[in-house]
């Protein structure tokens, strides 16, 4: 039982007060973990897009004071009641969904859509008592798909909780919470892109490279990126894309150039961009008889998916994952042992790093689009 | 080589002459068989839906005089140059949608969707030269997806047919070749639901019930049928249809009484209306997680598939198919064997028969829904 244990913890987290103006780094209060809880000292924390879109809820609800980061490295600190498979000084990796154990989709083959513990991004709170853990100077502050990574401390749902190699460094293996699985398995466990086939990424950000990445381990013969912002191709090579389409160069939809391009179609496609046209085009450019698309960008939620039905008829599938249907406690640790044996790189994700401090500049980078992943050293 | 090879046969067609009006019994004239073309003469033959929607041309592009007949059985009365794996005697089936052996699709495991002899709705003529077979006193008549199976002759595509056990009485698997096929197959081979589960089926016409004897075939448990027709319900049951709904008896969206019926959705679902509202349903009604929805009705031309992109992202699945993905040369004779060996039934899908002369009953049949298959005898 470590010292803190039990009591309410005064910590430095990056507050959002209001849409789309700068986090304030604050102290605040956070509770001890209740039932089936655990509270973690975060080390590393990255910036997904996910966050951005709420922490701007332009296109989605808005939740304000909130904690928002949800890919990040920690220790367990303490636990609270009931919880077993977890313990004080274990590493790990808080996931934004996570796996009861009990349920259907978490006993299902097919599903990671855990019924307790799925992705709910209008939640602010814990799911025993519809509180918050974060309060400062009395006001609750709301937290962030069950992660709020963007705190010294965070208390979390022990379903949603991966135990990892303690000899992983969390600098790296911290990006495995949410993006890079999400693209890795949306390819690897979702579209299934046979050896020498063609691929279509839409996004070239943290989450469509390593969909890519998915694509060149798979043995796929075409990579082809499909971007609107020009300077992310060159990158992009290292992560096995090999073609390279920007929207903006063409006069008729991508997906006609891409039909041009390889004969009717890729074999196919993966979208993580969030937007709308892009899940639409990614949906139509794959090959009838046999193209399947996947969608994994999140939409506006007012967004409505359009197309003709005959190409559904036309032998086209579409799916959609979160998290790239990895189950996170089951599957994640061994995410991380490929990263350990070098069988995965990690590296070349990280473009940028910042203190905790400096946390806006991450934002800065993303909006530009100059940065795939920056990290956020939270002890700095 | 028969007596009436290479020349013209006269002999009695059904003729459509105008969208909506009844179909006229005329005689016309058969040209020959060209170039990998052959000459059938048609014994039995059934009415489709989706003969009814391109004679109403209500929501499809009006092409006339025409005729109309895609689900047929006969024998091969001449062949054109070239064919070889066809000669006069032959049993055969014409299918509407063709296998040239050659192409990328043909080559595929997946697709039987022919480069060179997929369905074409729109195309009235043959491919080789774009002339038409049919004529009377020298005016074209258009074909209809190749077949045009009302007709005593027809002239079809040698790709287009498939050579199945003469002993395989006409009257009877002539329904093989569309409205049987394609829902059994749009559930065995696209769908597939495991043992145990739950299957919907909007639409219980000829193609769902096929649809509900490949889900009982498969071994599902619960079968829920869906229908605006509640006249249709009693039938059902021969097929394996073990629940019942009628969206009509409800306020709310009959995706959500099947949520509720099934604690979420149901495993898989078939759509078989032609109707958007029922794809829209047939895609929301199943379950998130592993739910898959095969869409096989065919829409209006302006229709429009809209649904909100969380539904692809909570982890469904929407596929579509034409002829449930069977290659017709290739498949088709095995299915024509299961019959033949008892393990699929037919005589259950065929509720009226009618002389040829009376073929604009069997129009009656269907638009009152009154009829599964009603089967049109071309010597009587
Ligand atoms: N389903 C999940 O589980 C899950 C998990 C993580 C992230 N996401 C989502 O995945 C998406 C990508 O995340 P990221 O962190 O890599 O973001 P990012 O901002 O780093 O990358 C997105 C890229 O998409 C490009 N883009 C935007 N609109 C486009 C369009 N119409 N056509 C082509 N390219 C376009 C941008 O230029 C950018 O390079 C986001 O929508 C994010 O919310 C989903
Ligand atoms: N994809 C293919 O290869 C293929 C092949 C054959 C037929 N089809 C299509 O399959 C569909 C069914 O053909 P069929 O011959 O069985 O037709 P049918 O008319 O015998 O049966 C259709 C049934 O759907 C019901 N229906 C209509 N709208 C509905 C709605 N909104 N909700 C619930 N039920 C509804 C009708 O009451 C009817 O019972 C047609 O659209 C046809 O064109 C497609
Ligand atoms: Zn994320
Ligand atoms: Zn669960
Ligand atoms: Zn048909
Ligand atoms: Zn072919």
């Amino acid at each position: 039982m470590s010292a803190t244990a039990d009591h309410v913890i005064k910590c430095r987290a990056a507050v959002a007060w209001e849409a789309g103006k700068p986090l304030v780094i604050e102290e605040v209060e956070v509770a001890p973990p209740q039932a089936h809880e655990v509270r973690l000292k975060i080390l590393f924390t990255a910036l997904c897009h996910t966050d951005v879109y709420f922490w701007e809820a332009k296109g989605q609800t808005p939740l304000f004071p909130r904690i928002f980061g949800h890919e990040a490295g920690g220790i367990v600190e303490s636990v609270g009641e009931g919880v077993t498979e977890l313990q004080p000084g274990d590493h790990v990796l808080p996931v934004f969904t996570g796996e009861c154990g009990e349920c259907r989709h978490c006993k299902s083959e097919e599903s990671n859509m855990c019924d307790l513990l799925r992705i709910n991004t209008d939640r602010g709170a814990m799911i025993s008592d519809g509180n918050t853990r974060f309060s400062k100077n009395g006001q609750p502050i709301y937290h962030f798909v069950g992660t709020s990574t963007f705190s010294e401390y965070t208390v979390v749902h022990a379903g949603c909780v991966a135990k990892i190699n303690p000899a992983a460094p969390l600098d790296k293996v911290c990006i495995l919470s949410c993006g890079i699985c999400t693209g890795l398995g949306a390819t690897l466990n979702v579209a299934k892109p046979k050896k020498g086939s063609s691929v279509a990424i839409f996004g070239l950000g943290a989450v469509g490279l390593a969909a890519a990445e998915g694509a060149r381990i798979a043995g796929a013969a075409r990579i082809i990126g499909v971007d609107l912002n020009t300077s992310r191709f060159e990158q992009a090579k290292k992560f096995g894309v090999n073609e390279f389409v920007n929207p903006k160069d063409h006069d008729k939809p991508v997906q006609e150039v891409i039909a041009e391009m390889t004969g009717g179609g890729v074999d196919r496609s993966v979208e993580c961009t969030g937007s709308i046209q892009a899940m639409i085009s990614a949906f139509e450019c794959v090959h009838d008889g046999w193209g399947v698309a996947v969608l994994v960008g999140v939409p506006n939620k007012d967004d409505a998916f359009k197309t003709n039905p005959v190409n559904f008829l036309n032998e086209r599938t579409l799916k959609g994952t979160f998290y790239g249907n990895y189950k996170p406690r089951t599957d994640l640790p061994s995410v991380v042992e490929k990263y350990m044996n070098k069988e995965l790189e990690l590296e070349k994700f990280i473009t940028h790093s910042v203190p905790f401090s400096e946390i806006n500049k991450a934002f800065d980078y993303m909006l530009n689009g100059q940065s795939i992943r920056c990290i956020i050293r939270m002890e700095d």
